[in-house]
């Protein structure tokens, strides 16, 4: 069984992926984005001008999606400024406003996806708080039906979704499989498209 | 112990709150807020157009405060919309931000008046993931130092933070004491016009 330090080295993780996946300006779901620009892979599903979403590499539940600011701010805290510069602030605000707007969508996609009706959304702040990449993000966790094995994705849902959320940060949680977070990164991006494309507000995400 | 039945009727208890307090254009964080407009008590730190925020009446730790949306929205993905209503899409898409955009305010708020560093914000979808009230919310939830009473707000801490997250809907929750729920609420509104006076982006809020 990794440790989640395995995954998770000193320098940020996050950072690297945003950096390796600049948003392009055609569209904010990437098309084929190759997963082994960065180690691990990255199953790459958003990458939008402020914000990207990803696969978790251990999640908790199948579907554990992760979404993410573009640039580095720690907590959520730090996406509010009071700084003088207006650029500052700007961005922090944009990534804001980003992730609000993108969790509805991503939900939405992970629903179609997935089956699932239920699911958190879970963002750590600090390590008390059971954060461990020190950048702000935001887990999306299904919550498959108990006892239901055959409404969940690939039958791996099993106990998972039973244990303690003290499983958050260190814990047993299952290492994502390469070939399996692709097809699923693969479908949310077509959901992804779908929510996208039909919506009438999308030229302001 | 009141359960949380006892708090949370069937009828919307968030849709109660914002019908009672509306936003009215002079501030989105209000003066003096009556808590007895409605019943149980509201400890209201946040009226804004899209977005209201209050105390927890059952909270997981000191401080907890929830994050709500003015209009009735269930789950977090009845926030994105692919309906042919411009309008429709255009308050879900303006929640979404706003939500987005005051968690960070809050958050800052929240540091600021108990001390902490460490806080988790949660937003759960449906009963599997232990939605108890069907109106869309965050929680922002403090981590206080565990051992370090001192620390905490009225020495109150204690053991709470440390069961699990399964608390979460159902659990040993401790029933808010209006007294200190408006203390808190009052120095939280202080905080939130520091932070929102300071800030230079303020107009987009």
């Amino acid at each position: 069984m990794p440790s989640l330090e395995d995954h998770y080295p000193v320098d940020c993780p996050f950072c690297k992926i945003s950096s390796a996946y600049p948003h392009t300006l055609s569209s904010p779901i990437p098309d084929s984005p190759d997963s082994e620009k960065v180690d691990p892979q990255c199953h790459l599903i958003l990458s939008a001008p402020h914000v990207l979403a990803f696969l978790d590499i251990l999640p908790m539940t199948p579907g554990h999606i992760l979404l993410t600011t573009r640039k580095h701010y720690r907590t959520l805290s730090d996406l509010h400024t009071t700084s003088s510069s207006l650029s500052d602030n700007d961005d922090a605000q944009a990534s804001a406003q980003a992730l609000g707007s993108w969790l509805p969508v991503l939900s939405r996609a992970l629903c179609k996806v997935t089956g699932i009706e239920d699911w958190n959304v879970v963002q750590n702040n600090g390590e008390r708080a059971a954060q461990v990449v020190p950048h702000v993000h935001f887990h999306l966790i299904p919550r498959y039906q108990e006892g239901r094995r055959e409404s969940a994705r690939r039958g791996k849902v099993d106990a998972v979704m039973l244990r303690s959320w003290r499983m958050f940060g260190r814990g047993a949680r299952e290492e994502l499989d390469d070939g399996e977070g692709a097809e699923m990164a693969g479908e949310l991006r077509s959901a992804l498209r779908e929510e996208v494309g039909g919506w009438k507000g999308k030229a302001r995400l």
